[in-house]
């Protein structure tokens, strides 16, 4: 029987980007809150980047679950969905990933002074959050 | 000042469709779950068509916080987000309401026969949910 917690390879690519993918937090009313996000893959956990303090970082420090959509555009009926915990969010290495990113969405060499103004880079703490999936469904072939 | 439920004239586009939408609604322990749908708006309220019984219908009827973000996939960056309670889900007009979908989404004439085949048209009943925003949040020009 399949884990319904895996990552299927014929989908894998989607959350290896550079697929756009649609993170939903939790307000702490439980109100559902999406953004559309960078996304990545390690071989275990989805790996979103974000900056400390904002909305999607509080929620997700206070109520982990989570789903990422991953969405390929050129191929809208295409998509993967996961559903899981955020099991980390950590500082370590968390501007060197944004940069990884950064050059896998955008061709850019880094993310400041390129994505975002360079003095951004002083102003805020980049954080890697650890989506550990427990629900996985892929839509299409 | 804004209300902060307005759809903005800038973004209304993205819920009018032909756009996908990722719906996300809360599953009993309050995990989120997200599919692809096909959106419309009416001027009040966004309108999301769907089968009664499916997995988002059940959710939307016991918790209906929700979150539709609608993404433009030729500018990804370019993208809403509405928070928001369905306040009704009712079997009124929801095979027209899929039919005219399906012509705004496929540009097949309807939707049983074309998208899905004709004898699910008596297997399932069709449902517009109706989505009151809360908050909306658009990003790009």
């Amino acid at each position: 029987m399949t884990n319904p917690a895996t990552i299927p390879d014929s989908h894998r690519n989607l959350l290896e980007g550079p697929v756009f993918a649609v993170l939903t937090t939790l307000m702490p009313d439980y109100q559902p809150q999406s953004s559309v996000v960078w996304a990545d893959f390690d071989g275990e956990y989805v790996l979103i980047n974000t900056a400390k303090g904002r909305t999607k970082e509080r929620n997700m420090a206070q109520r982990p679950k989570v789903s990422v959509l991953a969405l390929d555009t050129n191929q809208p009926y295409r998509w993967i969905e996961v559903r899981g915990e955020v099991v980390e969010i950590t500082e370590e290495g968390g501007v060197e990933h944004i940069d990884k990113l950064a050059r896998m969405y955008t061709g850019q060499p880094g993310y400041y002074g390129y994505v975002a103004p360079a003095a951004q880079r002083e102003k805020e703490t980049r954080v890697i959050c650890k989506i550990k999936p427990t629900r996985v469904i892929a839509f299409g072939a």
